[in-house]
């Protein structure tokens, strides 16, 4: 049994997923490492001081630059960036849609332009499955379209039917692949994605059939591209139920905290955002008080770390006048800090999410933990 | 004593130098953390696994920010920056001169344009002591002008003139602070330094007048400003005889690793310099077989370390592939990662020094140093 379900306080689900790179502890934060590389020069080594399960990297990213052919005569992602547990590579189809200049969709896949040296790609199922063989990840995603969040009915549902065909073909490559002998990790997982934009009856039609498909894993995509947060958990409500339940779901690229904590009371398992890095590049810390904005004068002279009590490494040794300091002179370690900060923060949080299951004390613990944000103040403040 | 010459090889000099925040082992390379941080993202959690002694910052960028009254109100720059080991600060005084928009040089002193806002700055002798004080820096140096390796020795002799005088008054201004109930560090030591260009007399006249004042050290400053390193090793050795044998002599600003070996020879303890960390920004590695430059498509599956053999945190952990993987990438951690190695490399010298000075074998050791470096040869290559 690859996933466990260890218990559930309402919907909310404490599990197990056993990978051949180790146990992950759901719910989970996967921390985002585009090419191989935290941002911030967070290494491999920073990873496991800060409690990191699951890494993620982005297969498009991989494929320009090294090139996955390189990773592979390398051993794979996980001796080229010296990390032995679980990553999990996107399939390159979000980054083809949205980063590099796409050419034309077409039912075989995608033509595009590369966003280093703009040559001509061709990326459909089979490609992506090979590259992200090549990678050797833990878990791979399929190859689909994420359409735009105000895309029409008339559009979405002639996609998603192509998504679907498009999975057939993951499948079917993922497993010619793990059988060849010289396959980086032959025991890779093919996670499927569901997909309809915010129209409930499109997602759970199209549950339905990838769940037929008893696939190691699934993930909500499509969310978190600019619609409401009402309509993004009223669409994970509805998708939900019609996924196995004793399969883990992955809401991709979602999200605040907050977004975090609702999403696990309705069953979501695995999580993965650039907002840690992202904010902590431009001076927001997150706290249990809310996020804090280390630019900000009031804490020029200001000797506490970013967050009292917090176990990070930025908080254990560094105030925040120091840290604002090296963010106003530009200085790289100002990053560092303030990223490993972040991701200790997300890390920590779903540490708590997951004892508070344990505890079936879940809706309690979100409602506080919600107030504390929105409170916004600062404990030790005069 | 807070000098204690342990040994001598030739005019090597083995010592150790004791202050209020722990004994320095010399000869030793002070780590350039220009505004309190070292390039790189490097902290000073790291400066300690990768063995650094001394940290250096410069007065001039911390006067200008975050400003020195505000590090005096974190508690001084071991607090605010934490680390607890010796801190020198230069005058400030060489950034005015080459950084700064320099507007007149006068008795008093110098006035000039801040480079982030600026905005019109004074500062002689008495403000670069009062800034160091502000910043409670182990070793302050002394406020000279250091002036341009091709000035001629009309512009040299009245300079240097006007140092000494400026010495005088660095002299009685840090007495003066240091006598303060609100001094930040109450034993902080004044380095004086020596001028005078490549003109011998000069240099030798002032080192005597300099070498009087029974100052707790001394520096050569004004080389690796553009001489040969004919000149260079011809000023170091004239100069060096005539300061006392039992204070730690400092050539700031130096070198490479070979400028090191030929100067720890001519009787120098302390060493600094921008090249670990500058070079390591352009993918240049030091190596016991000479520099080498990860951008090299050679190094493009090179699954070795930086160094086969090096204990740095690069080298224990990460292939060149993924280090010039990184660098291509533009990632952060990339440059911490060699920044992360160059200063380990040099520290790590430095240690082989001390020994080989103690083992009276310093001459062959130099040899064997010079002709490693020279011959360029990665011992592994094919």
């Amino acid at each position: 049994m690859m996933y466990k379900l260890l218990t559930r306080d309402g919907n909310a689900k404490r599990a197990e997923f056993h990978t051949v790179h180790g146990i992950v502890q759901t719910p989970v934060f996967m921390n985002v490492g585009t090419v191989a590389a935290i941002k911030g020069a967070v290494s491999t080594m920073d990873l496991k001081e800060i409690g990191t399960q699951v890494e993620l990297s982005n297969t498009y990213h991989l494929h320009v630059r090294p090139g996955d052919e390189i990773v592979k005569k390398m051993g794979g992602l996980h001796k080229f960036m010296n990390w032995d547990r679980p990553i999990l590579t996107d399939s390159g189809g979000f980054q083809v849609f949205s980063l590099a200049g796409l050419r034309k969709i077409k039912e075989e896949g995608v033509t595009f332009h590369s966003h280093v040296d703009g040559r001509l790609i061709f990326m459909g199922p089979e490609e992506s499955m090979q590259i992200q063989s090549n990678l050797g990840s833990t878990i791979a995603m399929a190859f689909d379209e994420c359409p735009s969040s105000v895309a029409a009915r008339e559009y979405i549902q002639p996609s998603v039917d192509r998504t679907y065909r498009w999975l057939l073909r993951c499948r079917d490559k993922m497993k010619e692949l793990n059988e060849r002998e010289d396959t980086v990790n032959r025991e890779q997982l093919l996670f499927g994605i569901n997909q309809g934009g915010i129209f409930e009856d499109i997602r759970i039609e199209h549950a339905k059939r990838i769940a037929d498909l008893d696939l190691p894993g699934y993930a909500i995509g499509g969310l978190a591209v600019g619609e409401s947060h009402a309509d993004m958990y009223r669409i994970i409500e509805a998708v939900t139920p019609h996924l196995p339940l004793e399969k883990p779901v992955y809401l991709m690229g979602v999200g605040t905290p907050a977004n975090i904590l609702e999403a696990v009371e309705r069953g979501v398992d695995f999580f993965d955002c650039v907002y840690p890095t992202r904010n902590g590049r431009h001076g927001h810390a997150y706290t249990n008080f809310g996020k804090i904005n280390l630019l900000n004068a009031k804490f020029e002279t200001d000797d506490r770390p970013i967050e009292p009590g917090c176990s990070c490494p930025a908080c254990r040794n560094y105030s925040r006048a120091y840290i604002r300091h090296l963010l106003k002179a530009g200085e790289m370690l100002g990053l560092r800090l303030m990223v490993l900060h972040n991701l200790y923060f997300y890390n920590h949080l779903m540490e708590e999410i997951r004892e508070a299951i344990e505890q079936h004390r879940y809706s309690e613990f979100k409602a506080e933990k919600l107030a504390g944000f929105e409170a916004g103040e600062d404990p030790e403040s005069a």
